[in-house]
């Protein structure tokens, strides 16, 4: 075992646990009790019953997200199963805290069966002013995402899918405008049809960007390929994609985001793509490449998913923010747009893009703000 | 509206929720974020899938329980649904936390199906160390509380039911000393079948009183009235009841138990009674009789819910010890015997007990080591 791991092991055996609760009310006097228990919660009860909006303004539902995960695509460990992934959602709601002073309460569950997913959560639901799905394998998450949007009347955000496709994008805008391309133009590979596969590829043909090949493991996305689900099927008649191998299509390629496997591409493969190759390389915890051997390729500009290194393409720049956002301004389904302004709002705190810094630092503390501002318009538009 | 439910509005609006989380691990440098978040949790969540029993040394689960509620028997509000009940358990909530350290996550329910709230708790159990039922209507609460004892291993506790019993049982004993009778000869009117009524019969039964008559809306529990359920059947079984109505059977009782609705009692019910009655009256907000009408008809012992006046007989006594001690000592189900052994617990903090005290105080600081520690039994008898 290595010495971080060992050290991350200590850690989490010291602290049991990443988040605790505490109280928001003296409780240290029988009145205070009274107050904040019986009798006095019979009242506010009873006006929440009478006026459910209330609900928002006298508990703290409004600030409470369910982080709810099966534990069927953990990190890039795989089905894990619920106790295994705890720690991973504790983790999540760590950053939660830390970045949006959200409370936000892991939810591992017992079951891998989609309906019983959405009959729990919906069953649920009440307790929260949103949910975040975290690591449900593909393509279950999209059927689980979509019919609890459809029935629940707060966010549901599946944040492997969603958020790394806004950091994707916000990543993009910068790097294009680095190199000098336009980012709707320019030709991108996504390897990976997974769940952020399929995501960023939504997001990125939403923003407009009309060159993208999406790869799974037995190759490019197209129309004649006949194993593939809906949503993949979906992505081939849009992109009317070229056959071939990931190889093939990497030829003339201004952008290649990775988010499947690590350590399949070489120098080699770089140097035939179009200059100053933009490579995201986000296989965890082993990129596709590595930056060193990404730039003799020639790349320009090389992000992962890894601290150590520059640009670090990581959803904790968007889901404290985009909740905050939603929860504070009351939004019932986070779409599409926001997402697209959610990734604009990101590119845009990175006054000076170069090929070290195309998003921002996770510190930074514009961030959240920022990210959760985007939800303004909507208020004007509905008026409220 | 009175200045009391005022100011508890007041303190709502103000708090927005009663709990919070913070942070049990620092997050202020990337380093932090690696060993909390990844990549260092995935050595973490690897180690506790291939070893299920690590999650309680590795996570916040041991210490987590939730509060579950379909909002279908909130305090004496009867049927307001599920967000009129998350005020009540973010209360619930705090007192966790304020008596006994325990992280507690109110969970309200978008559904009163007896099936779907099984199915529902059953799928979110991974991520807790206890499941408190609350607030959940008689008689479904019983067949969902025996359901999930079944399928769940860690323990299902309804409050409403045994919470109460236990601290009855642990009134009564010190009644029954200070007036100078054996608790398990007295003989006993339960007056409400719901819930509380059933678990007091229940818990009064197992410690050894045979001399118990139930009295729901309708009259005694009786073996031949044909509108009972199974549980209220049961019941008349095992006392071989009287008829009539609750009336006819307080006649010479010894305690009188209310769990039903208030002020149905007047000082010339009380004074055909045995002498030196021991009145419980515990319909909130109204008691069944007041204490000084209680006293005028011969009551020797007066104990109800609420603060203000003596022996309040609340549930806050026991449920935050109750779950400490299960949760510490592993065990996973809370048996009748352990709920036998938490009544003598807290009865015996009151060193010496006289009419105006049979129970100790709620922020005595002896009160949940004392009730946590009968589970150490448990331990020694299983040699671990």
């Amino acid at each position: 075992m290595d010495q971080f791991s060992l050290r991350a092991y200590a850690l989490h055996k010291q602290a049991q646990g990443k988040i605790k609760t505490v109280l928001s009310v003296p409780l240290d006097t029988r009145e205070d009790l009274a107050l904040a228990y019986t009798p006095g919660v019979g009242h506010v009860a009873t006006c929440i019953a009478q006026n459910p909006a209330l609900v928002n303004e006298l508990t703290n539902k409004r600030n409470t997200v369910a982080i709810v995960s099966d534990g069927s695509a953990v990190l890039g460990l795989g089905n894990i199963g619920p106790l295994g992934a705890l720690p991973v959602m504790e983790g999540k709601a760590a950053l939660f805290k830390r970045f949006a002073d959200i409370d936000a309460v892991p939810i591992v569950l017992s079951t891998q069966d989609p309906n019983e997913i959405i009959a729990a959560v919906t069953a649920i639901a009440p307790s929260f002013g949103g949910i975040n799905l975290e690591d449900i394998a593909a393509p279950l998450c999209f059927v689980i995402e979509q019919a609890l949007q459809k029935k629940l009347s707060i966010p549901v955000f599946h944040d492997d899918q969603h958020g790394t496709a806004i950091v994707v994008l916000a990543g993009l805008i910068n790097a294009c405008a680095v190199v000098g391309v336009d980012y709707k133009k320019a030709p991108i590979v996504i390897n990976g049809a997974g769940a952020a596969g399929l995501a960023i590829f939504e997001l990125l043909w939403h923003a407009g960007c009309r060159s993208i090949v999406v790869v799974d493991s037995k190759g490019v996305l197209s129309n004649d390929r006949t194993d593939l689900n809906t949503y993949k099927k979906d992505v081939a008649q849009k992109t009317n994609a070229l056959k071939g191998t990931l190889h093939d299509v990497l030829k003339g390629a201004q952008v290649f985001i990775g988010v499947s496997t690590g350590n399949i591409l070489q120098s080699e493969d770089i140097s035939i793509m179009a200059k100053e190759a933009i490579i995201f390389a986000m296989a965890n915890p082993t990129p596709e490449i590595m930056p060193d051997e990404a730039h003799k390729g020639g790349a320009r500009i090389v992000a992962t998913g890894r601290s150590d290194f520059p640009n670090q393409i990581n959803n904790a720049l968007v889901f404290p923010g985009l909740f905050r956002g939603a929860l504070d301004y009351g939004i019932d389904q986070i779409t599409i747009d926001h997402m697209y302004r959610a990734a604009h709002a990101v590119a845009g705190l990175v006054e000076k893009p170069d090929q070290n810094c195309i998003v921002p630092d996770i510190f930074d503390p514009r961030l959240a703000p920022a990210v959760a501002k985007i939800f303004v318009s909507d208020m004007v538009q509905s008026g409220s």
